[in-house]
């Protein structure tokens, strides 16, 4: 947690603002050893992010007064298209997708998705796994999130509908013959299968709708660590 | 687990080979309904690797016959040099490292380093680790890893010794004014540090004995998606 981040209805109209969320504030209590006096980076969820300066210190909340706005940082140009991982792996990729800056994440379904997944409670959880990942950035804007639990209609009919002369869509595809493209200075989709990759059916559906599938190099990576690493190749 | 590893010894001088680890056998059960006179592929731990043929299925063992040599995917020439994870984060962060091709991983304490992570029962399943990392990659040789306890000795007497115009080593550093290099066409150490950073007094004494201080933007990353992500951008 690189900053707090508070509900803009928490800093409205108000010289002094409250953290009272007691993930937060254990959190705070655990790492940072705060008095009165000291400064705290604050965020306002979809506003800005400030400097602020601790002013009482209770058991319940913490309250602060901004001293000064600082930037926040800029988004990556890409839209993130994810069969949706399963549970357990869903927390850390949506937090990590977003601390990484991606402006937009499809959580999308694909054969070797299982159907239960889509059931999941974490699911409804996805904010919170937002806020982690932008406090863990000092980022306040949340990236568009949407959901698509059929396949086939969602490359048929909306991802055309992405994809440009400017704005390419990849498939990371292990079998594919060009490789990643990377330090690109273009907004573009990167579309990352399940554990166990897409089958061979999807890999040309998305490709006849205009996909361009790309390699990673002969080493098969889990889903959470090619998206970090292929963000890092695409934008340096 | 894209290949089974095996050990040596589980090969030595037989045509057929024996896979009875209950770990690998459990795996092949959920994941892959193999059948007699299906190929698997199969490593020999510091090896090659095979496409083998499956010649019988018991409970207790699988066995099969190698039909073919595969090539072995190449390594980064890359020596990680980290802070010693908190013991949840260390299992995932080194199979990342082993599964995207780290030649070489040292393990070194910082300050913010706790004590007692030294003392976890993970750090004796470390070779367990790579195992993973290697079945996840298709890889068959581990990479070399070593353990300095004291961060001074390491990298006053030690870090030296790793560096030269050919060989750099880069610190990652959120306050750095270069950004970390991409596609890079040589090898390099790369030094990632705790949760929290390092603090200034070793970012300096790094800087001192031969590394720089590389920034990866304002956005600052968890420390397993930072080592995917720089490896990503390092080698393209």
């Amino acid at each position: 947690m690189n900053i707090v981040l508070l509900e803009p209805d928490q800093c409205a109209s108000a010289d002094v603002w409250q953290i009272s969320q007691p993930r937060q504030l254990q959190h705070l209590g655990q790492h940072l050893q705060l008095n009165v006096g000291d400064t705290l980076k604050v965020g306002i969820r979809e506003g800005q992010r400030y400097l602020t300066e601790v002013v009482a210190i209770s058991e319940e909340c913490i309250r602060v007064r901004p001293v000064q706005t600082e930037a926040v940082p800029a988004k990556l140009p890409v839209h993130l298209i994810l069969a949706l991982p399963r549970p357990k792996v869903l927390r850390r990729i949506m937090m990590d997708a977003v601390t990484l800056g991606v402006e937009r994440i499809s959580l999308i379904h694909s054969y070797r998705v299982d159907k239960s997944y889509w059931q999941t409670p974490f699911l409804q959880q996805l904010n919170d796994y937002v806020t982690l990942g932008l406090e863990q950035a000092g980022d306040t804007i949340a990236p568009e999130i949407q959901l698509y639990k059929r396949f086939k209609p969602f490359v048929e009919d909306v991802l055309p509908t992405l994809i440009s002369a400017e704005q390419p869509a990849y498939v990371a595809h292990p079998y594919a013959e060009q490789p990643m493209p990377y330090a690109i200075q273009h907004s573009c989709s990167l579309i990352v299968g399940p554990e166990g990759g897409f089958i061979p059916y999807e890999v040309d559906l998305l490709i006849k709708n205009g996909c361009q599938a790309m390699s990673l190099g002969n080493r098969i990576l889990r889903t959470e660590t090619a998206v970090s690493n292929i963000l890092g190749r695409l934008f340096v």
